[in-house]
């Protein structure tokens, strides 16, 4: 049976920040699994709903979204009662510059690593690429533990949110851009808070 | 005589969009102008204010607010009679997706023209990245065209909002990017409209 939402989604992605989200908000929704191995991303049916050829994107009544930042903020803004996303000015705008520098800076840090291609087409320059991963990654995350985590439990404090899930996602790609969690302690008790929660748990489940 | 709103902005940045719409909103804010030739972003006096080291930064009464699409937001939201944004969460879905599109992929497209050494260090890997510049801006705009203004004369259709801004914003690189904007004449005809608007016209003033 169709619900009114429909998530695009492919494991090991920013789409998983999304799904958390949802599965906060106790979202009837739907998963649709992409299969990357297969460039089903790439293929004619997948680009006539997302033209952009990437995940995460949602399904609603009213079309379809793309753009992990966008998606959190209209699943926290669709669900109310889960409580997801501050609506005062400030502090939504401090969600959303956390947001941004996930997306813009830490993301395209991490894509450098499987995605240079995108960015240049010469194979020694791709690995040039790759070899900052690790580097640029560190830089990112240091920041984060200084800038982003300052109080904690929640990258706004006391209150959880739709930020938590994606500063999560984020750095469960760590590990595989070659830098050790633990070297932040502040992310590493975070991300350790994340898996202990019901909602993230079922997100990651197959 | 200070204000409650100081923008720190270099021309030619992304803060551009940024200072629109604080015309646009008629806000009392003050311009802080960083000498970029002079390295000034990356002073320790600005890193106190900003640690990302970059334009824009919005201090405000509660604290500073960083990254362009939080921060175009944000003054949608602090000037509401000025009507910048949407509220239904759909339609500010939409803006928040090409804010997240323009910041992630194709600011990030134009950078690897001037900043490649953010992402490698070989000189031949960022030669590399800037060739491939003019044809991933290409790409984007290619995209932007026909996904983000399908009816026009705004983003958002009859609605002007923040995304007007940050869409002109970017649109402004493409000639140093080796791209004819008139190539997309959707494109070209809302940077013409844009040009056209006063509050355009005083951003862009000295």
């Amino acid at each position: 049976m169709s619900t009114a939402l429909t998530l695009y989604y492919a494991p090991g992605t920013c789409a998983l920040a999304v799904r958390i989200a949802l599965e906060e908000a106790q979202a009837d929704y739907t998963l649709r699994l992409l299969d990357f191995s297969a460039q089903e991303q790439r293929g004619a049916d997948y680009l006539a709903i997302n033209p952009k050829g990437r995940v995460p994107a949602l399904a609603t009544e009213h079309g379809v979204l793309t753009e992990a930042p966008a998606l959190l903020l209209y699943v926290a803004q669709r669900f109310p009662q889960a409580g997801l996303a501050p609506t005062e000015p400030f502090a939504l705008a401090r969600l959303q510059e956390l947001h941004s520098y996930l997306a813009s800076t830490v993301h395209v840090a991490h894509a450098h690593g499987r995605r240079a291609a995108r960015w240049a087409d010469e194979p020694e320059a791709q690995a040039a690429m790759q070899r900052k991963v690790a580097a640029n990654m560190t830089e990112c995350f240091a920041l984060i533990e200084c800038h982003y985590l300052p109080t904690g439990p929640w990258v706004l404090g006391d209150r959880y949110s739709v930020g938590d899930a994606y500063l999560y996602t984020v750095g469960t790609w760590l590990r595989s851009d070659g830098v050790d969690i633990a070297q932040f302690p502040r992310v590493h008790a975070h991300a350790q808070r994340m898996a202990e929660r019901p909602a993230v748990q079922r997100a990651q489940a197959a």
